[in-house]
């Protein structure tokens, strides 16, 4: 399971753009580690807070390092008024990633990054803020109110459930939150990890690193996948109606989203885990159509196609379960790959050279400009 | 001159990443070719705007074609409302780059692109508005004006410079700016176009693309050179203060900024252009001592190191001698840029796959995760 596939041709498919001690996909079996971890291990036993400390500081913490970066963490929530006023100008139809690259870039201005020996402390300050930055906007812009943006919740999925429904999350939403974070906190060369390590390239600062990142993780093909799942998934009203209408997409040579992936060939481990909480989650709420129309789009998916589901697609009935809406799927993922995102900044930072590819010319010969009037 | 290294190595060096029919580097004598005019010919006898319609529409504009962009041009040149109160919220001592990265982002939550039709629109819109994000920002926290964002000028680069002067360009500097945005319009794969495309073959919006290749811009290693290279040049009085700190600096093995070059291995086709406006501008202004010691540099940097001035290097002193503030010289590139950035995203978006490459592993083996109390 979890293998990788022969990698060639466009998009620089298998081809080395550097080294990474962060993880490893596909290989040997496990599918997926963070630093020497299988992520289904660090899923089931971890808080996310320990998986960010490994990817940040190269281990897993003691418990006093832990308590000491909960406690740090929670210092770091509040936005400035500058950034809050900021958000209270996008308007309420804005693609929330819109809205996350927008909320970095400004903290960027607010609170740079005078010198690399500052990257931590900016790592954690993102990280820390991140959830703020979503619901004041998300609350501000579609129920006009101006949210206190530190709760008392000790970890970071709770505190995103608590900022977004103002409550306390129940013990059951708070786990799948973290596992959830924690699945998709890092994940090698992948297109918006790239795009950070691209950026780094020319020793520019991490807001513009992370910036670039979001703008990437936005697309319909990488990070979007979860919300184009949910929508596909929630136009069918039963397992039947699923399985035609998948056929029929994949008749008109539709992409499937939160199926496929660049380089897993047979499953995607980050499934496997997420599907369970979604399963739970699903029984919790007594749902009879989510749930069993996304495992008949996946059973046509594997007999049609040999694709399997990607991280991305069991997390969009697990996240409606929990009652966070479609638009802020993609934002929640900005939440956690933060981590992977700054952690490959630093190793960059730590070994580099300009990334500079080649490009194969395939235009016009060299021709002398004519003048104006003759043209 | 103007010849392609012998490129291998990290940063991608010399790896295809894809192809493109917009400009050529170091190829078969002439440097530099954007659709297959040399940039030394375009920079002689174009007006910018000539070329930014090259490279989104493919050729050179008749006098009718021109008459109508550069009027289309003009009239998306203000910003709306909501961008100013931001600007107004970004502090006097942000990296204008910063300023420039949450402007571009800022107007794509306003005015989004809803689909892939609408990018020639989108990247006309951000051509236009620029010039007036930076001197909006500028003007407001430096002076405390909220200037009028529209100007009678015809060209951008005129209209760049009365916004910032809030007085009508001489011809000489009208002519200028020109040149250099022209010089600066596009060149292949450099790090912060391959941003904006990897950006867009996730198919993220062109506003994502966009930012995501400013943040790497704002890299000391790539557009920041010419600020860098202003610091160090107006740091000597004299040529013999000029060579004595040049060879000690190379003594320490310090990077000099605005020499060498990715591609190039003898000269950069622009820097011959922009030195010779430089050298005009300097007689006008009556310089005795930047041009001077710039060309000091120069001289030591080509006996010690066979390095030679890239684009960035005598520009630094072109704007300084026309009254151009130091911190905007990277934003300045930026206007003529985004030019290149979107074409190339459209390059990538009509024939696309997610740019996605491979690691090489350096960390540590698969282990198991320790309980917290065991650690
Ligand atoms: C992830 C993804 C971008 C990988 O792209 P890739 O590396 O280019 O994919 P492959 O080269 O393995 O594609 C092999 C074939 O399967 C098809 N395919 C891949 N994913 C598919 C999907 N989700 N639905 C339908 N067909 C798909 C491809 O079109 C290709 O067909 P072709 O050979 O006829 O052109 C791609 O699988 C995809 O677009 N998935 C949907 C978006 C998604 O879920 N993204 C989140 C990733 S975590
Ligand atoms: C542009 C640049 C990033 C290209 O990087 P690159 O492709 O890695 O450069 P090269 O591989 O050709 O470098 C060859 C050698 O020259 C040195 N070198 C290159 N540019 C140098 C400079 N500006 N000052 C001093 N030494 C320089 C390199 O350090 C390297 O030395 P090494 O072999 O001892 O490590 C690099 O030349 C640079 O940093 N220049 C200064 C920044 C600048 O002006 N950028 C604007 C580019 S338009």
């Amino acid at each position: 399971m979890a293998e990788a596939k022969v990698l060639s041709g466009a998009g620089l498919r298998g081809q080395i753009a550097g080294q990474t001690a962060l993880s490893t996909v596909g290989k040997e079996g496990a599918g997926l580690t963070y630093r020497g971890y299988d992520v289904r291990e660090l899923a089931k036993d971890c808080l996310f807070e320990e998986v960010a400390y490994l990817l940040f500081y190269g281990e897993l913490p003691t418990q006093a390092q832990l308590d000491a970066y909960l406690q740090r963490l929670q210092g770091l929530r509040d936005l400035p008024q500058a950034l809050k006023e900021v958000l209270e100008r996008i308007p309420a139809d804005a693609h929330p990633m819109d809205v996350m690259r927008t909320g970095c870039s400004m903290l960027g201005t607010l609170e740079p990054e005078h010198s690399f020996e500052e990257q931590l402390d900016k790592a954690n300050r993102l990280l820390a803020a991140f959830p703020a930055i979503m619901c004041y906007w998300y609350r501000f812009s579609h129920e006009g109110v101006r949210i206190d943006c530190v709760t008392g919740e000790a970890d970071l999925g709770g505190h995103f459930l608590a900022l977004l429904h103002d409550k306390k999350p129940s013990e059951l939403h708070r786990k799948v939150m973290n596992v959830s974070l924690i699945l998709y906190a890092e994940h090698e060369f992948n297109a918006s990890t790239f795009t950070a390590r691209v950026c780094a390239s020319t020793l520019s600062d991490l807001y513009s690193c992370i910036t670039g990142a979001i703008g990437s993780l936005r697309g319909p093909l990488h990070g979007g996948a979860n919300e184009a799942a949910m929508e596909m998934i929630e136009k069918f009203a039963s397992p039947q109606e699923a399985i035609d209408g998948t056929l029929a997409m994949l008749a008109r040579k539709d992409k499937i989203m939160g199926f496929g992936h660049a380089i897993y060939s047979v499953s995607d481990p980050r499934n496997e885990v997420i599907k369970v909480w979604s399963k739970q989650l699903a029984e919790e709420v007594g749902d009879t159509v989510i749930f069993p129309v996304s495992e008949a789009i996946d059973q046509v998916m594997w007999e049609q196609k040999k694709l399997f589901p990607n991280a991305d697609f069991y997390h969009a009935s697990a996240y409606r379960f929990m009652g966070i809406p479609t638009k802020l799927f993609t934002p929640i993922f900005v939440c956690s790959r933060v981590t992977g995102w700054a952690s490959h900044v630093f190793e960059q930072r730590a070994n580099n050279r300009i990334i500079r590819p080649s490009a194969e010319y395939t235009g016009v010969e060299p021709r002398a400009v004519p003048a104006l009037a003759q043209r």
